[in-house]
């Protein structure tokens, strides 16, 4: 470790003073730590290895706030036994983190303006991606990173060139020119670019990635033969399918490894942002067994994660959401009660379940089969109504029903304010415990990058 | 300690490294500590001190889920600047905590259970009073401490026989037995008893505690003429005012302050209970309004102790929330918005303002003078027939204007199984950063207590 060298400049300095205090001893998940002794669920983290990292990971569970996760622990949970399992989010819960925008757009965020902050480490207007109120763009992390010879990644189940992955790859003033971001990629060197997206990406772009040296692949299955960078993937025209519709398919689970084994290649190290895009998009729909489905894959690819953070000792693990979405609550309509057995028997997403009842006559086996539930009759006739009415009223109904069978509730189709949890490990994981806001995860990481970068 | 000149010197921040490590200096207040260059909220937290804490202060926030430490500090926040100003409790920020009962009551706990949890280090029903599922009495913090010959005591804003304070001082089968719960205050030997209740305490029973050398007042003017233990203080028939309606009380703030005077007395140490009890309240009725003006004498009464803590050095101070209330949303409607600007100008709780408009004939004037803002003919309406339908309609049609002006949201009128957060400062607050379960946090406030309890 060179700390001689680091510590000339005090804010380096001080910045390592968690690290060496403590880690490799206190917080090594070979010892017990006074928190385990005591009870705690918080051990098993390993914060041990070199003072800074040399990988670094961006994990973003995009509007998932601290009621999702609450949420998975239960439906995680086996109601057999008396005992709760803990989930990865217990293992590796750090701290906590505001996510208001720039005072132009009030307290709210969206994900534009919150990934803004995570890449870049300044606020700006909702909407904005990397470029500040006054629409100039904002050094990025994955520049950064890029400037010191680091490979860096993208893994998202949405659309590659969605709000939150754009703030790390690209500039511009709105999220919505998804084209004019599409095609700011080829200027990225990004190593790694994996997702949904098809639609945004015209042949003459693709020539210009091929004849970059990217292998462009459409198809999952052609990502294991992947075996060096630089990759583009885009599995979907759009966003990647929902969790519960592919429980075989693990795809945020396989291209995070993926990404890591590729970006791995490089020896100087890489840093890598791996998105749960879609827990954010059942959010909006107020769609709670979707959004478990797609917590959980989530889950999973945090775990792959984890385990590579144990490994190789020398990656830090950032993980937090972006805002929250949705006003979800655990247990809802005055009743103490939360019934998440509900959700584990839902089979497919409601929005999958309308359109097969729709065109199926025996509707209502149909609907018994995939939601996992024998309706009453009044239920039965609630849901007759709403086919009739056709597919997306029959999506909201069913969306209400596991709703009212779960008690889970609702106040928005968009996002609120509530702060959001950070989970972390490896080395520097203990810079990002306490309270702390959105930038200062971002200014936390820039500290933690090589050298050069931490100079103004 | 000019820490940033010291380690621009290389070797000097080296030999500075043991004593950074120490364990009583690393979180010293006159430090700065890491997070704090960073950028992050989470300094200034005075964890000096001997590695056990001779004090221990416990504080819950009834139903204060994370929504409304988040909604309190864009509350707090003046919108005139483009800083948002750190609140109490994001100094404080140490980790978060599961607060789910006993399997038998599901996953959503009432305060009876999570308070049980929380003074006992056991999970039990909801509606339990620190007995298990069996009924069965469970050692209690409070038992624990007076057998160390510490001193011990409550204060709080609900009936003092109420759930929480109950849960720390008595054993019943069911918190509704509020009678029983307050007689059995007489053998509890608690030092200091602060809150209301006067109902609950006939004439019979206050004999009984003169007799065991109580100072019995009723008036909160009295408060200050008591100088020694000990006391008892029922200063309500039930609750306490509304913090909203009382803005010059702040009486949950003096109570505290006043406890920690008298309990200071002891040589030994103490162990005292704090609650911001109507936080809940308010949450039940969703009433953002009357809930903020809670949350803000609740933050009072923690830089109180706060305070208390960076001067005695050996005081522990433990905040959390026994659970969520209401569902609060930070944010509703599809909107990305919240306007806290609206609940600063409320001058009174809505039940308070449908009181004096039902008496007065002028009541738009009374409504818009006592609301802050001058509601639309719409909206005048609307409040003119809830108005003849009688106080509580008028009180529920005033709560919903001011969350539709806000933009608030709820779930329920009960309580939500969301996580809720960990605050601490003082010797051995480390231990209850991260993840943990409410059972943890007893299990921990245990192990800090004199050594010979911790033996079982
Ligand atoms: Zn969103
Ligand atoms: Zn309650």
């Amino acid at each position: 470790m060179d700390f001689l060298a680091t510590c000339k400049r005090s804010i380096s300095c001080l910045l390592l003073i968690p690290y060496l205090c403590a880690p490799s001893v206190m917080a090594n998940d070979e010892m017990i730590s006074p928190a385990a002794v005591s009870g705690s669920a918080n051990s098993n983290v390993p914060t041990a290895g070199p003072a800074r990292p040399k990988n670094i990971i961006i994990m973003i569970g995009d509007g998932m706030g601290p009621a999702y996760t609450t949420a998975y622990r239960y439906y995680n949970d086996n109601p057999e036994t008396e005992e709760i399992e803990q989930t990865v989010f217990d293992r590796l819960l750090v701290g906590m983190s505001s996510t208001y925008p720039a005072s132009v757009s009030g307290y709210v965020t969206d994900s534009a303006a919150s990934a803004t902050a995570l890449s870049t480490g300044f606020k700006s207007y909702n909407g904005a991606i990397s470029v500040d109120v006054e629409k100039r763009p904002l050094p990025t992390l994955m520049e950064k990173a890029k400037a010191l010879g680091l490979a860096t990644g993208v893994a998202v189940t949405s659309q590659v060139n969605h709000a939150t992955p754009a703030a790390f790859l690209a500039h511009n003033e709105s999220r919505n020119n998804y084209i004019d971001i599409a095609q700011a990629y080829i200027n990225t060197d990004a190593d790694v670019i994996l997702g949904g997206g098809q639609q945004y990406f015209p042949p003459s772009l693709l020539t210009q990635f091929t004849d970059k040296g990217y292998q462009h692949i459409t198809e999952f299955s052609q990502l294991e033969t992947i075996t060096t960078p630089k990759v583009l993937g885009l599995f979907a025209d759009v966003q990647l399918p929902w969790a519960i519709n592919d429980k075989q398919g693990h795809k945020l689970s396989k291209m995070t490894q993926k990404a890591i084994d590729l970006l791995s290649q490089n020896q100087q190290g890489f840093v890598l942002l791996v998105e749960g895009s879609l827990i954010d998009w059942a959010g909006h729909s107020n769609d709670i067994a979707t959004a478990m489905g797609e917590m959980d894959e989530f889950a999973a690819a945090i775990e792959v994660v984890e385990q590579f953070v144990r490994e190789s000792k020398d990656t830090l693990v950032v993980i937090t959401a972006d805002h929250n979405t949705g006003g979800l609550s655990v247990g809802a309509n005055d009743k103490y009660e939360w019934n998440p057995v509900v959700l584990h028997n839902v089979n497919a997403s409601p929005d999958d379940i309308a359109t097969r009842a729709i065109a199926d006559e025996q509707w209502q086996e149909v609907i018994a089969s995939l939601i996992g539930f024998t309706p009453s009759d009044a239920e039965y006739t609630a849901l007759e109504n709403a086919r009739m009415q056709g597919n997306e009223p029959l999506t909201i109904a069913l969306r209400k029903l596991i709703d009212v069978r779960s008690n889970t509730g609702w106040t928005s189709g968009g996002h609120t304010a509530v702060d959001v949890q950070v989970f972390s490990a490896g080395p520097g994981a203990r810079l990002f415990g306490g309270h702390q806001d959105n930038i200062d995860i971002a200014n936390k990481v820039f500290s933690l990058l090589p050298e050069s970068v931490t100079k103004p």
